[in-house]
């Protein structure tokens, strides 16, 4: 069982101080980054077609081993040629290890070196995850870039548990490495918790090992803004330079902003999709909540400045209608927007890193977006 | 209050046998007949964007008074620039009168020659529904096309009950007539239940008063396919020739075709979309239920004949998955593809009239479709 080397190829183009803006290539096509990836959690972002997704010019998204191994398993979707085949989607996918949602949507039977093992939330079938098995079914599903299964700690955890996790993530890490088969790419995950030498450990640790990318995992789990920033700020110095950072699960305009300061490149997070869905728009003055009364006869779009589909055809009154009335297309056009204002923002993003003037647009997300 | 006149255009191009193909202006866009019309409920198709339904090349679609004036208010929908603005669509409109669902949805209070006092089914606040209230809630929302407030009886009815209600929609025709402001076309509609005698009352009487258009009401009520074929066979040698036809709430792709064969031009359902969402597909080799197993593994789509955005991209298996999994875009793809086939279904229609091989068409769909 040799180690394969995968195809992935990233440039660093540029920088503003720490904010970088760098590229990738993958089989599926090219990423500029900072990159923000809609999140697919069930071979569809929801609401969205593959065609919406393009034309919002989505460059890569992101699915959720956990769920596509539990329905319609990763097996399925590999007879019927893979992920991108099964859901029409011909840019690059990200997947996830399947490790964060064992722990936080399953019930978590057992943890040790060997695995996780876990019952389904769906059926309570029960079902092992190993290293090795993680790597197998992201092959299975044909991602792009499949991530190392690693253990997420809870917020708040011992420092105790949290070194153990660390070391065993780090034992994970090799192994998923080691049982690469294919040419996909392969990121690992740095973990530690809150904890700054465990964090440095842990970065070190995977930084050392052949990664095509590096991952900040285990934030974004109830330690708030500022400790996830404290994280970073330890933990950046010891990733190489050479390969981007992807920073999981993250998150609000804020804290993409303060993270892109830090060097951090890729993001996934399901606010903007969710939000729509409840009915939340961002905008450039700021968060906008449908439910409220005083959109009730605002003949106005969301957003003036904004050239999405839904801002240049629909009203907040009507918005506002489809929401209270649950319709369908409310979800699809609230999500249309979300998407449209993050993927503006990492393209704004980028172009200021190019130009050096990323801080301008950093005070001005920061005045916008408080939280 | 002068009785105004319509710009309302109707041609009749063709027959074949009594199957006719018509067209009518209407300062929304011309209109070929026969014609299907998707259902908006809430001004919107269910799951559909209007950049969807134009992309379908829907012509026309229907949307519900009642639902808009419990929610969110004819006169806000005014306000904001009508129903077009509210919802962009800039095809024609046919709005009902809202009659139909203060019988069927609403909590019906009182019914008599004044009008119907009912319930609304959101919150039990009272209201009046008279035909003149009916006529300038539709002026309000800015239909192309509005229908007249008559009296929907149940099936079955007495013979008694039916001649009251058959009197009472042709004195409500009157008013509705002389209530009109503006130059929308406004349809009557013949009532009659199954009686063959109190139907051809009811269609002369309403022929003879100064409509753009006739449409049958009281049918797809449970009375069966057969019942409502036999109603047609005795009202449509009563209805003027030199005026559009509509059959309203149905049907089936074999209740289209009967109808069609007996002189119907206009329809309205929500079978393809509630099918839709609720996993069931039209095909040309008949209905697919997404949630057979069968489906599980199957890469073929849903139809391969079929050209629509679906069918090009998509296999059955992931639409089973999407069906499975509950997701927003089943509904989408499974509502693009039934659309798709009954605005298909029209066009074939259209073109057989005009090629005088209609019956070969309608023996096929009656083949595919026996129920």
């Amino acid at each position: 069982m040799a180690m394969q080397c995968s195809s992935f190829n990233y440039d660093l183009l540029c920088n503003d101080g720490d904010a970088r803006r760098g590229r990738f290539q993958t089989v599926h096509g090219t990423v500029e980054t900072p990159v923000f990836m809609p999140v697919g959690t069930q071979a569809t972002v929801k609401a969205m077609s593959p065609q919406m997704l393009m034309q919002l010019k989505s460059q890569i998204i992101l699915s959720n081993t956990y769920h596509l191994h539990m329905r319609p398993g990763a097996d399925l979707i590999a007879d019927l040629g893979g992920l991108h085949a099964f859901m029409a989607w011909n840019g690059p996918i990200l997947t996830d290890s399947g490790g964060y949602q064992a722990f936080s949507l399953a019930k978590l039977m057992k943890i040790n070196d060997e695995g996780l093992q876990f019952a389904s939330h769906l059926d309570g079938s029960r079902h092992l995850l190993t290293p090795e098995k993680a790597v197998q079914i992201q092959e299975d599903l044909g991602s792009d870039i499949m991530m190392c299964l690693d253990e997420c700690v809870a917020y708040p955890s011992t420092r105790q548990y949290v070194e153990t996790s660390v070391k065993r993530t780090t034992l994970w890490a090799d192994r998923c490495l080691q049982a690469r088969q294919g040419s996909n790419a392969l990121f690992g995950i740095i973990q530690g918790g809150i904890y700054p030498e465990l964090r440095i450990r842990s970065a070190q640790e995977i930084s050392s090992l052949g990664f095509d990318g590096i991952a900040i995992g285990g934030l974004s789990v109830g330690e708030g803004h500022d400790l996830m920033m404290d994280v970073l700020d330890v933990t950046m110095p010891h990733v190489p330079s050479g390969k981007p950072r992807y920073l999981m699960g993250v998150g609000t305009p804020k804290d993409i902003v303060e993270a892109v300061l830090r060097g951090v490149e890729m993001f996934d997070c399901v606010l903007p999709t969710r939000n729509a869905r409840n009915g939340m728009l961002f905008t450039n003055k700021g968060r906008v909540t449908l439910k409220q009364a005083r959109y009730k006869h605002d003949s106005s779009p969301p957003d003036e400045e904004c050239t999405c589909y839904t801002c240049r055809n629909f009203s907040l009154a009507y918005l506002r209608h489809l929401y209270i009335s649950r319709e369908i297309l409310g979800s699809i056009l609230n999500t249309i927007h979300n998407l449209h204002f993050y993927l503006e923002l990492m393209s704004d993003i980028r172009h200021s890193i190019q130009e050096k003037c990323f801080g301008d647009l950093r005070k001005k997300v920061k005045e916008m977006y408080d939280d």
